[in-house]
Parts: C-alpha cells; structure tokens; sequence
C-alpha cells in the first residue's frame, strides 16, 4: 500500500522517517538540517509545553525571554562552554544584503558587524551577563526563570527531531544563595522531566549523573533521564545542570549574604527539547505508523462517519456530532473527519497512521442499534458498544492505553537492560541485542574512552538510584562502587 | 520619591523607559536593540498569544513552525519583498568560531557558508517555497497556517517593545483557490485583530487600508488597525495583508482547479507583535505607572495584609489565603505579598507601577468588621467592602474596569481626532495639537511624500467604513473620494 511505513524490522531508520512525514509530523526544509514542523507534530509540541509550563510554575518559575543573539564576547568568558559551543554555531556577521556587479544578492561588505554575534546554542551567557545586574543581596535570590525558545547548534548529521540544527526548547536558569540549594533545584527540576516522561508520555527513564566527559560545557553536575529506544539505542530525553559559581565567576554574579559578606551566586540550568517527539515516537509506533499516549494526543478520539446514500448521510452526521459534542463537553479533544471525498476505509488507515488513540466508526446498522465500533490504535483491538454510557467508556479506555503503553515499554526495557561482568560479554550484548547494559566501571575517562572507542557505547549515566555494588571494573580489573548504564545511544 | 516615574508632560518618552522598567516589563540587553522581556511583560504576551491563538483556532487555523533561516536566494525571488527586507536583515555566514593568531575569537574563515542564511524578517518566502510543495489540486486548498515565532530586523532606532531588533509574533500565512476567498480571509483576520484591540487591550482601533507607499513589501492590499497613543502619535498595532498571486508565482505554487486547469494559488498573510504591549502600555498608563486591562494582566488582584505584631500577621494572613482561594476558585488571578521586609505603603506603591487592576488591602481592624479595603487602579478610588460577596464585588469591578478603559481611550481619541480641509489648517493642527487629522487627498504617491517631507505626517490609512465624500485635496487641490487618516506615527 502507498501509505504504509516501512516495517521496523526491514529499516529502522527508515521506518522512524515514514512515521514522522506520514503521520505528518513534520518535513524536510530547504535549510540544511532545519525541519518544518506541521500541525500534527506542533500540537504535540504545545501539548508538551502545557504540561511542563504547569510543572514549572508549580515549581515557582517564572516565564522569560533573552535575546536570541549572544555577542561573542561571551561566549569567551567560560573556558569550556565556548570550548563546547564556539565549534557549532550560526555567526551573524553583517546587517545588510546589497547586489553585486553581476547583479546577484552577497552580504554588504559595508554592513560587517564590529563583533559578531552567535545565534544562541543555549542561554546561559547572556543570562548571567544580566543576573549580575539583577542580584545584589540574599534577597534577590532565588531567581527561578525560564524561557521557551528556539536554538540553533551547527550539526553535521541531522534527524527529524532527535538532532535538527534548530529546535524549540525551554531553558531554565536559576540562581542561588548556597550549593545546596541549587543542587536540590538540579534534582528537583529532573524529577519534574522523569514525571513528565513517565506520566505523560509513558515513556520510562533511567535518572543518573553523567560521567564528566559527558557533562554539559561548563556544569559540575550533569544530571539526565535516559530512555530506550525499540531498536535498543538509548536517548538522552532531558538534563539538569549543577553550574557550580562557573557562570557567576565569568559574569562576576556577586550577592552580599546574610552575614554581609560578598560570595558567587550557584547556579542551575535544565532543558528538553522537540527531541522529546523523537523519542515519543520511537518508544510507542508501530509498523501501522504513529502511537500516541492520549494524555499528549492532539485529538484523543477521531470519528470517522459511514454512509452509502444522502438520507444516511444526515443522519450519520448528526450521530457523529452528538457523540463530539458529548465527548467535548467532558473535556476530550474530537476530530469527526466528514470528508465524502475519502472512503471510509482510506481514513481508517490515515488515522492509525497518525496515532490518534481511539477511532470511533458509526454507520447506518450501528445507528439503528445505538452501537458505535470502538477501535484501540495501540493493541488495534475493535469491539461495539452502545453509544449510552460511551463518554465512561472512552475515558476509561484512554486511562488503559496511557497505563498500557507505560507498561509495555517498561517491559520491553526490562527484557533489554542486560548484566554484565566480563568485557566479553559486554562487547557481544552491545553488538548483538543492544539495549542497557548494566556493568561495573573504574571511573576513570581513559577506560571510558576505551569501550566508545572500541564498542561505539557510552556510558548513558551513573544511576542515581544504583544499589552500592563493590566490584571490578570489566576492561581494568581496577575497583568500581557500582554498576553504570552503557549503551549505543542517539 | 526614587520610584516614581517622570510625568508625561515633562518628557513623554522618559515616561514610557520609566513605566516599562520600573513595571518589570523588559529591560535593555547587552546586545544593540534587543531586549530582555520580564516575568511581567511576557505573563502579558502569554496572555495575549492564549487569547489571538484561541480566535485563530476559532477562524480554522492551525499553528506549524518554519525553519528561523531563510536561504539568501529565496529573497531574492520576490522582487519588492527583497527591497523591503534586504536593507535591515541578520546575515549568518559562518558556521564556527576559532582563536587568531592573538587568540581573539573570530568567525572561522573554514566555515564561510556557500550561501548566506537570513534570520527571517518574516517567513513569506520560505513558506510559500514550502506550499508549492503541499499544494497540488483544489482539495488541497485552504491551507490555514500560523506560526508563534521570533523575527529579526534590523532596526536602527530602537524603543522597548515598540521597534526592536528582535521581536516575538505571530505570522498566519494562508493559501486559496480564489481571489475573492483570500481578501475575505485577510479582511476576517483583521476583524480579528480589531476584536482583540478593542476587547481585549481596550484599545480602540482605525480599519483600514493602506496606500500603495506604506504596502508590506510584496503585498497587493495591506489592511491595518491603527491606534492613538496617550502623545498624540500613531501606532500601527496589527497588517493582514492580500498578497494576490505574488508569492505563488515567485515559487511556483499552483493548483488545479476544479475545471481542470492550472492556476497560481491567492495568498494572505497577517501579524500581530510584542509591539502590542507598547501600544497597550501608552493607551492606559498614567504618571503612576503602567495601567493594565483586566483581560491581559498578569494579576486581576494583589492582597496586601496589614499588620503591626504576630499575631495579627498569622490571623491576617489566614484570612488573606481564605480570600485568594475564594477568588481563585471563581476564575481570578491572585497575588498574595506576604514579603515582611517591605512595608504596605512600599507595596502600595510597587503594585501601582506594575498596574495590578485591583488591590486588596487587609489590616486587623478590617478582620474585626469582616471588610476589605479596594482600590482601583485606573481611578486611583478606594472603598471599604464587606468580605461577604466580595467575588461577585471584584468580579463586576474587573468588568467595569475593563469597560471603563475603553470608553475612555475612545473618548480621548475622539478628542484627538480633527476633520480640516486646508493645508494650512492640517499644518497647525499635526504640529500643535497632533493626534488623528481627516483630510482630503488626491490618491497620488507625490502629493503624500509632499506632505509627509513637509509635516512628517503619514497616511495611515484609507478607513475601511469611511462615508463617500467627494472633496478636493487640501494640497493640490485635485478631486479625493473621500476623507484618510493622516497623523504622526511611532
């Protein structure tokens, strides 16, 4: 069939770009590596936002927005951010296009900028740059900001949503009065992203601390959620920084404490991205296209009406805008699809495509019966039911196919999260099943180094709630305190 | 007093600077005409996206989001689009940084683009590239897109909200099979807009349409809300432009239609931007600072408690939480200042200049008598209200008050809005008095410039509900159909 995807098992990779062009998520865009994002994939997006939005105003954060040009200067103050960032970014360097003698459009030589500015990779510069306006005393602080923004790292290989030189993003910034209160902000702001991931999107993570080649350029602390994929490659869904006073020693933050004495203010930052829909897609799609958890679905249920002559026609309708109508008003989102120009059967297949999580289909017989055909797009179960009472039953099944589709991926990354001791072992799961390889490390960068190197793994994190496990590690043979997550990973 | 703000008559743009920071709304940045928007200013653009993007989901519109680079070349396909856009644009040429030789970090020469990318003005071009792709029959059409984004101009002379560098919109673009279809949807955005400014901002508003000299580059009608600030001046406040076959032809994008021939697609496109909040700030705010409708502020009240021991505070501030929920449960949005280290005048103050509509004041003799004292903010009234039914007492305030600003802006305007019918007369009245002057023109390019080198008055626009009135040019003398609107414009 035209429209079908690519079977998992034939072309992941290829299977993972049919979901996404044809449950129209999103396309290719004439800029190298930028996506157009449509109307399917942006409202997941805003569905994304509202969620966390509320999560982070709970938290007390406040909303802000910094420019989106960061004057190079900064991005010179901190050793290693620039270090991270000044290989892969966008440089604006002139103000004005002018024609040249043959007529065609260059930049204006006569518009070169006196100092190039950065189309911003992430914020921290500009932000602390202006936080060190603002904090002067122990009682400016906490600040708790964050910002919805787009950004833009130079990437040489790209991917619809899990790697695009642009994304959309939100980037928190705090600042503190003490280490430990920017720490328990880092943990908190990543328990907020690991009951996002599992609550919303169903998607099980892992919560760990990156090893320090790992880290963000720039943090002490780099704390993620890492979640599996269902080719077994890891992704890392979100992280929280634990800045330390980095960015308030480059921007001289200073604040006067309690006791009257001048000290840098701590600092966090934390972020997720329209990675998070790449990682959506590949924790619960199938071979028949996208799946959604309902709680993030665009619409949570598509009527798709069925009728062979006008008189059935009217009266379809009008059952099928009762049951929207119904269906709104207990705060469920409803697209009833009347377009006589598509068959039945044609739409059937576009829907599950796109993931909508429950089709309802009511015809001329389930209309004399008061029935209407429930369909699952997860389990792609069908069943009749009457059309009293479905309101209840719509809500209730939403509610299973949120816990289901948790469930399903939990089992699937349990069945996938492998324990190893010998280097051996760990060289033949990696190659051969993927998945989480759980294995003991010396802590040292060299051995690090050594397994990417040698097996393209990386350690994905230090789970923060490992069991203290004594042991060796499985390249040196040096003591480990405990187990790391290895994987292949996006 | 170190708080207050400079008086309108003394210097009125010292007034605005005033009212913008000493609000919180935004601040100056490090980087040449951008600015950073506060906590209190975007709560404000928050408010107004969920109110235009629920009107635009409303009208059938679905939001996507376009890449923020425009390839060079793309500007040029457009040949009035690349004269509005090229001489005030960010040219990205280089994709790195590197150290020299005395370790300055420039723009790597090895990473100089083949071809420059524009940070988008406005994204006409790259979305109809994009449309030429998706449309291809009838049944494609319409398509009804907008997108919640940051654009870039460069802009010389920049003011806080009002002209910057780098500023947040929405830009509907739309595609039609018929001509008559694209007017009807440009004209129905600008009902939209016109709703907005006048329901929501309770700012009144001119429809109308521009002449050919003041046309969005590209655009065959450009139709326009036109507001009147507190100085007399003009603001343009929304566009929705007709674009007829502009763009299709510039990227190719036809259609079959439904007699089987090919067609160029019909074409709008429509914006409104964060210099609504400018517009917003000098339609309502006075020499105490910023005045805010209740339909967009942040707060529709702030609960002030009042107390001289323990405790008072505890039983104040039960009593302060006990009012919060009751107003929260019906809808509203409330601040408690529970902050002990500034004392009730100081907060007094604070909320005045950041334009909460209502303060609620609570102290221990209020407790004893069941009341409450409330103040307005757009009166400066205070009156003492038994707690009893106070929901239902703020509730009607917020509406009286929302009611209130309108009628008042549309008084003033009234006040400010001058029929002449000589040159001498327009003369006198543009630089004495200002304000919006009705006058006679011939229709001519000439005539206008003349008038605009002479007075610095432009012609904001031909009202769409302006009565027939044959009359003679107040200039040359040569016949005008009817009356336009000329005054000086931010």
């Amino acid at each position: 069939m035209a429209d079908a995807v690519t079977p998992r098992a034939e072309d992941y990779s290829q299977w993972y770009i049919d979901v996404v062009r044809k449950a129209k998520l999103a396309d290719y865009s004439p800029v190298r590596g930028c996506m157009v994002i449509r109307p399917n994939g942006y409202a997941l997006w805003e569905n994304m936002k509202q969620a966390l939005d509320g999560m982070f105003k709970a938290t007390g954060h406040e909303n802000m927005y910094f420019p989106l040009f960061i004057p190079q200067r900064f991005m010179a103050r901190e050793a290693e951010h620039v270090e991270g960032f000044a290989k892969e970014c966008a440089v604006v360097t002139h103000s004005r296009l002018t024609t040249n003698d043959e007529g065609e459009l260059i930049p204006d030589p006569e518009s070169a900028l006196d100092e190039a500015l950065i189309v911003r990779p992430t914020s921290e510069t500009i932000i602390w740059h202006t936080f060190a306006d603002w904090v002067q005393s122990y009682r400016d602080l906490p600040l708790l900001m964050n910002q919805w923004a787009n950004v833009v790292r130079w990437e040489m290989r790209t991917r619809l949503f899990l790697r695009t030189m642009e994304f959309l993003w939100q980037e928190g910034h705090t600042a503190h009065a003490t280490k430990e209160e920017a720490v328990e902000e880092a943990l908190r702001m990543l328990d907020v992203y690991t009951r996002f991931a599992e609550e919303y999107m169903a998607m099980p993570v892992i919560r760990g601390v990156k090893t320090p080649s790992e880290r963000f350029a720039g943090a002490v602390d780099t704390y993620c959620i890492e979640a599996l994929m269902q080719d077994n490659k890891a992704l890392q869904a979100g992280t929280s920084h634990f800045l330390g006073q980095n960015f308030a020693k480059a921007f001289d933050c200073t604040f006067t404490n309690e006791r009257n004495e001048e000290e840098y203010v701590w600092a966090t930052s934390w972020g997720v991205s329209t990675r998070l829909i790449g990682g959506l897609i590949m924790t619960h799609s199938d071979d028949q296209g996208l799946v959604l958890p309902p709680k993030l679905a665009r619409w949570h249920a598509v009527v798709v009406p069925i009728y062979f002559n006008d008189d059935q026609r009217a009266a379809v309708l009008e059952a099928a805008d009762r049951i929207r109508k119904e269906l709104e008003d207990a705060g469920l989102s409803i697209h009833v699809d009347d377009d006589d120009t598509q068959s039945p059967g044609w739409k059937f297949n576009e829907y599950e495509l796109q993931g909508v999580p429950l089709r309802i289909a009511i015809g001329p017989r389930d209309l004399e019966n008061d029935n209407v055909e429930l369909a699952r797009r997860d389990t792609r179960e069908k069943e009749i039911v009457p059309q009293d009472g479905l309101v209840e039953r719509i809500e209730g099944l939403l509610d299973e196919i949120q816990t289901s589709l948790y469930e399903k991926a939990l089992r699937r990354r349990a069945e996938n999260t492998t324990v190893v001791d010998t280097y051996d072992e760990f060289k033949e799961v990696i190659e051969e099943k993927g998945g989480f390889v759980l294995a003991h490390w010396d802590g040292s960068a060299e051995t690090e180094a050594r397994i990417k190197d040698e097996t393209a793994a990386t350690i994905r994190c230090i789970p923060l709630d490992r069991e203290a496990e004594p042991g060796e590690d499985m390249l040196t043979g040096k003591p480990s305190k405990g187990r790391v997550v290895f994987a292949r990973a996006y």
